[in-house]
């Protein structure tokens, strides 16, 4: 089994660093780590935020644990050399399409979210994002027009596409409550109506899930309104880009949530794919040990879950955390006073 | 002064008339009335969800006081003949590019938001989104592709269609707390690269106004987590069309929230606009007397204030809502049990 670790930025290397201590506690046969550059170090040191030799190790690897890139530093650079564009990268040459983004309360925290705690209780979602396709990786640019200089950008689904990920989201649906809710906006866009039409078209391959549809204004309304009433949310690149952010501010607890996102490609033990926490790099307490690993930590569950096929790890670790996490060992982000050390400490001990 | 009445379909009619009812009150001199069908009524009459007869009608107005338009009936219909195209046919037809959308809790009632109350309060935030470009108005269509069929949608941006609406937004701020938040996904779109950098050209015109950029995935996490921070937000279509039902939903009575679309046309009081509840047509209450009439009657006031000149008037019906809403007067979607009529009837005694 081979890991790819790519730290990247801020805090990202301290969280990812607490994960490994967590993963090195289960002493995994056959286990092997390597590590890249990714983001604003990449940059730095090699002139490029996804040097060749980065996205080769992970091309080699059975998953990726990715932990953040962002740095201030590198706002001015075109946007080709901004550390953002590592992760694009990764997704669209890893063949990376389906994000997967829960967003679930932990008990006892739920007076973290900022709705009101009857319906801060009730969020239990997943949201399944496509990743490698929409008005991301469309053609684009800049021309002159009547109006003076105009950025333009395609956006575009195909049926194809859509199948893909539409597969992945009613799956995921049979294995929770199984309801599915397309999210577009079938009333304004093209790519939203065959969106919406392909989605219908494989329903009937899933009779056991009951699928419905919502324009994507409503459902940003409805994730704030009544949570509880989503279990799988699918939907395009840009429109889960926004409602998986919102989603997660919803649960209010950003360190503690974790993502994967899975490939075509499958491993000898599973899908192959990359974990990252939704958190940011964070530079404004990099390096002070202020930092959460929790979702890190987490993140490392779903690549045990979904890469390696190691269940019994990834529930492990789940309860360690929500063992650690009621017994109050917290950081600044939950009120707390421990550092990003020390939580990672307490969890590996709750593993034991 | 000529206003178009468009009351269209579901409770659109019904809670337009507790408007005009209040307008009536007021008795203004040397008003004309002039009613139109439009939306799905409008196409079971005369075949076309926004009839020539009631564009042409809408353009020799001083304001259009729109209802609402959504009917089943018709949701299997081909798009250009579904009653949502009669609101961007006159958006588009009528160049309405500037559509202000206050969000801000009413005293007394900031139980009515899903978020916790210390929250609720802090909501006091007016979304400016461009309504004449972006995704919603480049060209569309289906092409074949390798993957099947495929939708695409063209989005764009020119730096025209930016300083417009950005000079609307800039003044809005320096006649509120003077804070501008523009909102683009500038990391991954052309079109929103042209949208920043044209915003930040215009910004030195404003030295009074502090503006910031926020992605939208951000923005969507930072209006959950702390509305308050926010003062004007100005954005693109699409992303305005999400993130303005986001900030209703937070401040949460759908049926209170007015929304004005104003134009470039001056006319002899003020700019040419359309004023219209943020709500829909609720064609599951409609003809019951259980809509609340409030967001009509606040269009009202917002088209008094911003077409008609007339701003003692609109403060007026505010104060009337206010008071009417204080004296418990409330329907059922605050928990009360007043009629659509009994609500308005109210506003009416509180005005005098
Ligand atoms: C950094 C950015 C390009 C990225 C995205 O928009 O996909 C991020 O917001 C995310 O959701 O992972
Ligand atoms: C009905 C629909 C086309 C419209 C939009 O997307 O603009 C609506 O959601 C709105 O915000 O007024």
């Amino acid at each position: 089994m081979k890991i790819a670790v790519l730290p990247g930025d801020g805090i990202g290397p301290e969280v990812t660093r607490e994960a490994l201590k967590v993963l090195d506690a289960l002493a995994l046969p056959q286990l092997t780590l390597f590590e890249g550059d990714v983001g604003g170090i990449a940059y730095k040191r090699h002139g490029h935020p996804l040097p060749a030799e980065t996205l080769e190790m992970a091309r080699a690897a059975d998953a990726v644990l990715f932990g953040a890139v962002g740095d201030p530093e590198c706002d001015t650079l075109p946007r080709e050399h901004r550390p953002e564009q590592a992760i694009l990268g990764l997704r669209s040459e890893l063949g990376l399409f389906a994000n997967l983004r829960p967003a679930a309360g932990f008990p006892g925290l739920e007076d973290l979210s900022p709705l009101k705690p009857e319906l801060a209780r009730g969020i239990d979602l997943l949201v399944v994002r496509e990743l490698n396709g929409d008005v991301y990786f469309g053609d684009k640019g800049e021309r002159d027009s009547a109006g003076g200089r105009e950025g333009w950008d395609d956006m575009s689904y195909n049926e194809a596409e859509v199948r893909r990920i539409a597969h992945s989201a009613f799956r995921a649906a049979q294995k929770r409550r199984k309801k599915l809710t397309s999210v577009d906006k079938a009333n304004v866009l093209e790519t939203s109506r065959i969106w919406r039409e392909t989605v219908i078209e494989l329903a009937g391959e899933y009779p056991d899930v009951e699928l419905d549809h919502m324009y994507v204004d409503n459902a940003a309304m409805q994730l704030v309104r009544s949570p509880g009433q989503f279990d799988v949310i699918v939907t395009g690149n840009l429109f889960g880009d926004i409602l998986s952010d919102q989603a997660s501010a919803c649960v209010g607890s950003i360190g503690l949530l974790a993502s994967a996102s899975l490939g075509e490609r499958t491993t000898e033990f599973g899908t192959f794919g990359l974990y990252e926490p939704i958190h940011g790099s964070a530079p404004d307490i990099a390096g002070q040990g202020k930092a959460n690993p929790v979702a890190a930590i987490l993140s490392l569950a779903m690549l045990l879950r979904h890469s390696l096929g190691r269940d019994a790890d990834a529930n492990r670790i789940e309860r360690a955390v929500a063992a650690s996490l009621s017994s109050e060992v917290r950081g600044a982000d939950l009120g707390g006073s421990a550092s990003t050390q020390e939580i990672g400490d307490a969890i590996v001990r709750h593993l034991q």
